[in-house]
């Protein structure tokens, strides 16, 4: 199995698993936008050799300047972590909610965190046929049954992903403001936000800024934006005594100086961004249509991945597709490592027209086979959630 | 006051505070190699520029690997980290003792480790007539203690710095050896270990490995004497089973991937550690006979830093030497913030000839303006070591 480790984009795995030497994938099986890092990043990093024999800065007072300034929030609302991996771990350790709330499909590291900290977990299996949003009955029913088991407002946390991972699916505004009018504390994960169209009209940031007592708080991340998953760069924000609340409990000098220094930088990059969401409109949308053309179930998404289904038709499962394709050279994910997804699901990342041709000419290969096949032999797909492995972004 | 966020190096508050420019200090204020980084490092950085787009390894598998062959230890053995300090609140919060024992004067850390999970601290007071040495009747009252209290063998964690910070100071083995032998759990903090003249002979990194039950832990760090602080790099040694439960509890890829391949190349510089140890043999020694013929009373030492106290007939604090060398440009430690130690002792690193030439001119021109004002004015130096500041390496 590719994401042995949890995760997508692990080359070392995909090598041993399929004899290819890791430089010669494709890799569809990590969210990361494909234009790699802004050139700045090259140049910090020739100018970096000098500042690694310095301490990194433990308030990071430059980044969250420049982070408030851009957000337009104070700083003492601001949080910055050792990639949003800590953050999730912190809240949950630090907050000690009585439960946490998840609605499946979604990143795994939200149950991780929970289970590390002995925290019991309330599912709420999200709909297909709902395209997998979180509705107002969800939210109604499941505040029910917290009050019918004794949790007061509060009591527990909901951490949502907005838009979710993987199903690249928003949370509707009404809904989020209905958990916070209900007195639950909701986290948001909005790692991906920045990929999608006029985020701010979308984004709780700001209203996570603003509201006491840590009832909203927002997690984002600066990685898969920005291309710079290896040196780990996230931040949180809530109101300014939550966020000292956490800090206090954060391991000294968690953020390294690297990542620091590359925060500031790119956050000036506005020619990077608006290249990067004109790419991704435009690649999106063809890429949907060749894989609809295909006659794979595309879901519609907002961001720089895309999570499609198999048809039963074809009786091939995601691990068997990945299995095939990684021994091609493509790596994809199988999503059925997910919570609530069953083994159709596959999610690919966003990348660019060459890369995206090298993919769909593979799984034209894999499906002919396949369909070649199917007459004869008929594979049962299960639909059975039980028995997932921890899996990620 | 310098240590503004509990640390040395923080040349930004330096600079606040001062007045002079970041990059003009000369600064003792941190343990640092002032070789800088070997040069490897500088080539990888300039190819970090690609790897950074990729997840950073979540096992560590390559620097593990090189990790366990240079100490002769399993792979298993060893659990890499986000800097010595991550290992440390780690260490703490998975293994929750009872008690932590601490021997004052030490790393603020280790305290402050302990104050975050809520964990009590039982405090031994190390005597500078002894050299500030942990002595086995201190192991023998402090066990004492413990079972007066109730406490069973094991039930809490001794965190050692061995070497340790500030005094510079080993513990002898046989009084390690005794703790063992007691059935007490210990916590080697071996950070500044590599700068011991023949380590290996000082080290209980192999005894910790092949020690169960977690009894015996040792932490090191790989920034003090590759002199990358910026990037964030430690691991700890114990047995198999301690080491995959804290690994379970680490937050995922906490360990950025520039340090992952730092940390294997480094490992390879052979003639960068001869040579710093070389340095190091000399400079201390020449560096501490200068000290002594200002007439400071300078503390025996093994590592790249010395801790040295103003004579009480000089009526000068550690904190207005402090301010006075800070406005000419030299930064030092005002070493009374760690617990255990009065407003007459101060710590400097050990760093090149002409730095020393520069710390030395400055301070004599202090000492001098003192002695000449001495006659009129007696300070009076307290012996209080009462609401100390958070302060570190």
């Amino acid at each position: 199995m590719l994401e042995k480790f949890g995760h997508g984009g692990d080359l070392l795995t995909a090598q041993e698993l399929y004899g290819i030497p890791a430089e010669r994938f494709a890799d569809f099986s990590a969210n990361m936008n494909p234009f790699g890092p802004p050139a700045i990043v090259g140049e910090l990093l020739r100018a970096y050799a000098d500042a690694i024999g310095r301490y990194p800065d433990p308030a990071v007072r430059g980044l969250r300047r420049k982070l408030a300034i851009h957000h337009g929030i104070r700083e003492d609302e601001l949080l910055v972590g050792n990639g949003a991996a800590e953050l999730i771990d912190l809240a949950v350790r630090v907050l000690k909610p009585a439960e946490v709330v998840l609605a499946q499909p979604c990143f795994v590291e939200y149950g991780d965190a929970a289970r590390k900290s002995g925290i019991p977990i309330r599912t709420i299996q999200l709909a297909p046929a709902e395209r997998f949003k979180l509705s107002a009955a969800d939210v109604e029913r499941t505040v029910r049954e917290l009050r019918e088991a004794g949790r007061q407002a509060g009591d527990a946390i909901w951490f949502l992903g907005h838009p979710n991972n993987p199903t690249g699916q928003l949370i509707e505004p009404e809904t989020i403001r209905l958990l916070v009018d209900r007195g639950e504390r909701v986290l948001l994960d909005e790692a991906f936000m920045d990929f999608v169209l006029n985020a701010t009209r979308y984004s709780f940031l700001g209203e996570a800024a603003r509201t006491k007592g840590g009832r909203l708080i927002v997690i984002r991340s600066m990685t898969k934006f920005y291309a710079i998953p290896g040196i780990r760069l996230g931040y949180l924000v809530a109101d300014s005594a939550t966020v000292a609340l956490l800090k206090e409990q954060q391991v000294p000098w968690s953020v390294n100086s690297l990542a620091q220094s590359i925060g500031e930088a790119v956050l000036d990059e506005e020619e990077y961004a608006r290249r990067t969401m004109a790419w991704l409109q435009e690649e999106r949308a063809w890429l949907t249509g060749q894989l609809e053309e295909l006659g794979l179930i595309v879901a519609e998404g907002h961001v720089n991945y895309v999570l499609f289904r198999i048809p039963l038709s074809l009786g091939l499962t995601a691990g068997e597709l990945q299995r095939k394709l990684g021994e091609r050279g493509v790596l994809i994910r199988d999503a059925s490592h997910f919570e609530g997804l069953d083994e159709t699901y596959c999610r690919i990342a966003v990348r660019f027209r060459e890369e995206h041709d090298r993919l769909l000419h593979n799984l034209r290969e894999v499906l002919r086979e396949r369909r070649g096949s199917t007459d004869a032999v008929r594979v049962r797909v299960p639909n059975d959630a039980a028995g997932k492995e921890g899996e990620s972004r």
